[in-house]
């Protein structure tokens, strides 16, 4: 990773908002020289004698007007032993909007550049403290919506799946060693054995990727959340249901930065599952999407959510528009809920089970409480397939299973070569191939567009 | 201050939302000692030897479980030389929503108690390190909009107030002494002469307090925005207007948090002065604020603000509803703009000019950028009175605003009564009140309900 860094970059690392501190924070060179410039300790030691891993107070300087800005605490930990591998400054300033902006610009202006989204964690993986994939989890550490998702983010940012990964190259490093030999030496009568050694070792990297694949739809939810919709007619309790799910203590709001303000994702935090309801205008409306937007525009939403939970009203009788939904829900990801269980039956629920799959159909009462935990058992048992907890390791990034795809079709294809008994270099080809492809999640083989589009995802300041 | 403060609060410091960085804050006795039963250092040094103004890496374990939770920097500041006056404990951990909850939990787990809104800067003045007003002026600090209003609430945290404020208490003290003297020792002859001086210290004082009760128009501005809205009809150019003053950089959004949160305020940066405009629906429809409500309700909003901007189209004719708002706006602090002068103009200026007060009328032509400085000028004028930056000391508070006039208030009594010539201790009183007033602003003589009440309206984490 020949890249150049030699600048000193700078950025605010808080969240936005109203908060009690923020932070801006320095990585480089020339990240103390420039502190130096604008801080003033309170008892006037030289900013410049600071050792790493030390804290001071004192003030920030507008060095253009000699003005005192903020009282702060700032702290210097020295490279290598930092989040960047250089040397990283942090100043500890009051929250809100305008200290750290204040504070930035001045910066700014005394030989810092304003970070690009990600750009300290780049850094960390050019500078090679971490490599790309760990890079990949920081940003889904910060995303995480709940307790599971942040945990497979960690493990990921830990080098869990990177050691998986690295372990698949060793061996196709292996295999490309005896094939080589083989090439060398053609002589040797030895090369049908080799070849079945080969062979061998072939299938069983495409069945630990096809393990690595498989945890990725799981994968892909614990880390982006389940996509969900609520539907079903007026007053069957759809409201009833959210406030259910929302007890749940750690349901999680998200404000979504961008340019609509009106785009607003609410997760609710159902067993460690982050299930994500989008809508426009929040939570409250979705239950009436229906109703809202018409049983056209709802369908949208249906084909584009991972899981429809529909509700079906057992006091009343089914109407066409019911008839409508269940017909257009056929062979969707569905859980049916027949609420109002309480009350005189008026549905057919043998008819509802028949429509869908049975097993997926669950009587409640929500307000006696009847059927919720079996409701979120249902999504649970949804989302894992049955593998609660078994596995060992997620890929929840889609990049990472598209490449690991590739690469069990290329070690497929060299596989194939040698059954069919083509020259051994042919399969040599694809089983490089594999190796370069599983390098893109490591990042030991990746291009740098590829690398900036990754750290263009991230927020600044990270 | 006798409150008994012996247990160890934490919460989280930074604002919620996607951050590079989370800081999980604790205060207390037992913050060490609690970061020791949850950090692991990465080389395994012991936390309990850390040094004041330290930091370490390494993680942080969920002690029920043994599980690491993330990968965190911590910082230690002993007392007495921290925020509260207390032992300081910051985990800097992974941004985010779920990240600084999770350690949150694991440290209230361990011993620690969630810290009450502005608890910390509660401690700060409680343990003396600063005074009431000094505390007040950090969550203004944190909530500043502007350069300006931010410069006013750290110079207000760095004791400018108070120091004004105790001078006023020390006058006021001597005048006491005085008072007393003359109480005690009846038969000298020089009670008149005393009389006198303490009549004149009296007026000084009530002259002082006049000046800083002028500030508050003016301070009240800077820390909480210039409530403004625009009116006028279709088409006279005010969405050109806003895109205007929003071309100004550094134009600020807020998402009030809250129970709605449909409640947006949109603070526009005018040289400074932090001008809000208040919508339910954000900004791009305040535009239309006429149109979309009807002149009957935007006279409410009307009637709430601090400045309206009336923009009339000089290429039109006035038409009923135009005379119908110039009614109403009679009287009301108003600058009325007169755009598309570039237009031939089918307006009498004059007749406008005749109804409003002639400064505040402002011939322009946003297309062309004729008269765009002029408005915002103005706006500046306005608010500053004509004394732009003059004043040395702002009151930005409507309770020390409040306080103040019922000192002086108190004050005045205290003079009337020795002019009048009853007895001397009758003054005595009144003086002691004011004393006791003004101790209300720096907290030497409030009562515990009025801290109480002021804290309340912090962020949690300062």
């Amino acid at each position: 990773m020949a890249v150049a860094i030699d600048d000193t970059i700078v950025a605010i690392s808080t969240a936005v908002g109203e908060g009690g501190i923020g932070i801006v924070r320095m990585s480089g060179d020339k990240s103390l020289g420039i502190l130096n410039k604008v801080f003033k300790h309170v008892k006037g030691k030289e900013t410049l004698g600071m050792k790493s891993y030390t804290m001071r107070y004192g003030h920030i300087i507008d060095t253009s007007t000699g003005e005192t800005v903020d009282e702060v605490i700032v702290s210097f930990m020295k490279a290598p032993n930092t989040y960047t591998r250089e040397d990283v400054v942090e100043i500890y300033c009051h929250g809100g909007m305008v200290a750290v902006r204040k504070i930035l610009s001045i910066l700014l202006k005394n030989g810092a550049r304003l970070a690009e989204p990600g750009e300290f964690t780049k850094r960390a993986f050019l500078n090679g403290r971490i490599d790309l994939s760990q890079a990949e989890a920081v940003i889904d550490l910060i995303r995480a919506k709940t307790d599971e998702s942040m945990k497979i983010a960690f493990e990921q940012s830990q080098g869990k799946l990177s050691k998986k990964i690295k372990k698949l190259m060793d061996k196709l490093l292996g295999m490309l060693a005896h094939v080589e030999a083989a090439v060398a030496f053609p002589e040797d009568d030895i090369e049908n054995v080799v070849n079945q050694e080969i062979i061998d070792t072939g299938r069983e990297i495409q069945r630990e990727i096809d393990g690595l694949v498989e945890s990725a739809d799981t994968g892909k939810i614990l880390r982006e959340g389940l996509n969900t919709i609520i539907v079903g007619k007026p007053n069957v309790g759809k409201s009833s249901l959210l406030n259910e799910f929302l007890q749940e203590k750690r349901a999680i709001v998200t404000d979504i930065p961008g340019t609509t303000r009106d785009v607003i994702e609410e997760y609710i935090n159902i067993k460690g599952i982050p299930v994500k309801l989008v809508d426009t205008a929040g939570i409250r409306h979705t239950e009436d999407i229906v109703e809202r937007i018409g049983v056209e525009r709802s369908k949208e939403y249906i084909d584009r959510a991972d899981l429809i939970i529909f509700m079906i009203d057992a006091s009343r009788p089914l109407e066409n528009e019911d008839f409508e939904i269940i017909e257009y829900l056929k062979g969707k990801k569905t859980i049916v809920i027949v609420n109002k269980m309480d009350l005189p039956i008026k549905v057919d629920i043998d008819f509802i089970k028949d429509k869908f799959n049975r097993d997926f159909v669950i009587t409640t009462s929500i307000n006696t409480g009847e059927g919720i935990e079996a409701i979120k058992d249902k999504i649970v048992d949804m989302v894992f397939e049955g593998n609660v907890s078994s596995r060992d390791v997620y890929v929840t990034n889609v990049r990472h299973r598209d490449i690991l795809l590739k690469a069990k079709e290329s070690v497929g294809k060299g596989v194939e070569a040698l059954i069919a008994g083509l020259p051994i270099d042919f399969a040599s080809i694809d089983f490089r191939d594999a190796y370069l492809k599983l390098g893109e999640i490591t990042g030991d083989t990746v291009e740098e567009d590829i690398i900036d589009r990754i750290f263009t995802d991230f927020c600044i300041g990270k």
